[in-house]
């Protein structure tokens, strides 16, 4: 299907302040971007660089008074997503060199401390795509979804304990439980066509019978629509933006997906 | 300034034919892309990746029949080129490790033969910014301007001896000269505002004085305009397309830049 | 001064297990390998790999029974810790891209949970290097140094709430206090010099007036005799050894140090 | 079979020489370096790096005087290399993003020009590993190996035109050849057990059925006992030294290969 997402940002900036930006997908094996806007005003200097996870940053500072950025893009994106239920769990010594550090443990994912649930929850499953599913199964019936519950992002032991989370919290605590059992994990931003109340979107991807696949504890039914436009081991490393300096706070935040043809 | 620039290339294919083109500009500290459109005719799965010049890259097999890719984007670019007179040769040792490859040699650029030449045309010019414009200046004496003149690129070896060339050509032997010198220099291949036929344009930079300049022998005068696509050791390394198998030439190809703001 | 280092381990092999070993020191600016000895017993495949931050990481499936590690290495390094009293703090809008990601909050390392205590703990201290300074003061007279307290990793809230901690600990929360701060700070394993008792140890890097700094909270000087094995943005990055599967502890474990030659 | 190797050379250097040095063989799936040793006389800061191609470089400005580089190492490197006799051509599409660029032409190695060339030379042969093969054994028929005979690298257009080669450029004709049918290839530096005269030795890796495999034109069979220390598209890129500033050329050079233990 054909989507046109937005994001728009404003702020109210009284003392310069530098900026990194996440707002730019990427076309890629999943989605490909075929029209993009992306306005900065007032119009500043901004440098893009790629970040480890292959995502587009772009650096500013902003000056003092009204900043604003507005991003849309015209993108297809799979109608329906792959699921791969039987895919075996990989082998550590045969993952990709570059998968490797989607197993270790990250700011907001401790997977060094739910070994023992982890194996709870997927008791008696197939080792690999199964499990992920079983601990999906389990997020939707342990933790409460509760939009706007977490205005900072809060960890996966902290979910753990609050059971109830936001669609970041959900990704965060899926991705722990995954790694806890060796299967990569890693964390997902972006669009999801349908989702209510519209807002930017988190998920996330594990490893597992050769490739990245899709979860989203917060959606009863996996549906496609996906624009991803970061990808990272957790909330830390795909930030829409990243703001440094005295703290400044949108003073408004706009999120649209549409459908624009199949 | 801000500049439109467009690119639409059409072929009629009898075979599946591989794809990588390099047509979709990064913003960047030169530039900024704020709207930007790349659409293909059919639809066919698109996987982009970033080469090792930090260029992005589509990967397509283009199905039997017409097929067109249309791409074009809005762009602020500087309305002047920056200009280094008297900046210094960078010394070996002082070179950032990713700038040590556009030392070498390359397919178009034998730069391994070409130290005594240079060292003539830069007699008695400072080391560094004013050595490349020497160079500059005996290209636009030396070399004959002629468009249509090579379609497959040539060597600066074989530029040398014919005399003649397009302008790929003439940054060609441009780089091979400055890096004859130990002077780091690499290939742009993109867009300038006002070249006379209208066409892709390749230009080249060298690095000196720790940072890249611009330089185009085959313009009187540096003016402001340009917006690169892709950056490379030589042509080799910034087709704005690579097909692979049987030739496929293009039935149509147009190119565009229109000033649409200041 | 020249070193020689030497890191040995042992396990008893149940099960095939997977490991990552970090234990090649690079050479690099602050230290040259001479001599290097990489020993495996029994000998098996071995893939190495750079990572993300640039270590050399081995890869390979202990086979049951003893397995054994044996490293060592001849290294040139500094006599002399170079010191920045006086370096400014480097605005974030002209930090290397490649240093952004050192100012994020990471597994260990909750900076997104110190602003206000680092800004007390600096209040009064010069932008920069000075506030590092400050901050390696305060762990000295606030954190109780105490070999062995934490077998597995412990983060730097846990710490800062504990008060005491072995070196990875002091690291990890001036890594953290440091980053609240927006200075890039991370982890670095290795070697020193004429610790007590001998063992691997933990210290960090501030990039602070346009290059890494080096801090060491644990001792009372800043000594030479330094040698670095892994750098990451906390230990979830650079274990000297990450194994997967049942857990299996080392049956022994030996590090050495010793001066050879001025 | 394991191996002990060895490259010493030294110089005689008048003013300051800026060196990149390419002589740290780095482990990998087809070779484990168990010791190494890499000593540079006078004592002078080192930098190390990883170039584009994963190679280990070593960067430093040789004084004036004698100048000496001694390197050796242990190395455990595979019996047999491995064959692939009907390994089936890849697809452009199916290639790996890394192996792209192996198929482009590049400085020794001008496989634009050797189509017609290539499809003779292979006509009738399965695509893939069999295609190679046929390469090779026209090498061996057409090509006069004669050690010494090119002191500096020659093109592949010139070393089929003289018909006469040194280990390199058996490569560089085999790679151009390789590449003109869309087959990557690459160029490797290093040592062979069993070369005579003994010298530093070259060979070229092609990609297909999914995997990177050795030939070596110079050799009646392929036998194992290589040890690889450089990777790249062509001699351009895996120089084991590269010395920049007026020419200086060693005073001595000498290589050993002594099989060590089985």
């Amino acid at each position: 299907m054909w989507l046109r997402t937005s994001c728009d940002l404003a702020f109210d900036i009284t003392v310069p302040a530098p900026f990194v930006l996440m707002l730019r997908p990427r076309s890629g094996a999943q989605q490909w971007i075929e029209r993009e806007e992306y306005r900065i005003v007032p119009s500043v200097s901004v440098f893009e660089f790629t970040d480890n996870y292959g995502n587009l940053c772009q650096r500013l500072t902003a000056p003092p008074g009204e900043f604003s950025v507005h991003t849309s893009a015209e993108v297809r994106t799979a109608d329906f997503v792959d699921q791969g239920f039987g895919a075996p769990f990989v082998e550590i010594q045969n993952l990709p060199d570059a998968v490797l550090s989607y197993l270790l443990p990250s700011r907001y994912c401790e997977s060094d401390r739910f070994c023992q649930m982890a194996t709870e929850i997927t008791a008696g499953q197939q080792l690999g795509y199964d499990q992920v599913v079983a601990i999906v199964t389990w997020l939707r019936n342990n933790i409460h979804f509760s939009p706007g519950s977490s205005d900072t992002p809060v960890s996966a032991v902290e979910i753990n304990s609050s059971q109830v989370g936001v669609c970041r919290d959900f990704a965060h605590l899926g991705i722990a439980l995954c790694r806890s059992l060796s299967i990569p994990a890693r964390m997902v931003v972006g669009y999801l066509y349908g989702l209510e109340p519209i807002d930017l979107h988190a998920w996330f991807e594990a490893y597992v019978g050769g490739r990245w696949y899709t979860f989203d504890a917060t959606q009863a039914e996996l549906k496609g629509g996906y624009v991803a436009v970061g990808y990272g081991r957790d909330a830390a490393d795909v930030a829409v933006y990243n703001q440094f300096g005295p703290v400044v706070n949108p003073t408004a935040q706009s999120v649209s997906v549409e459908r624009i043809r199949d």
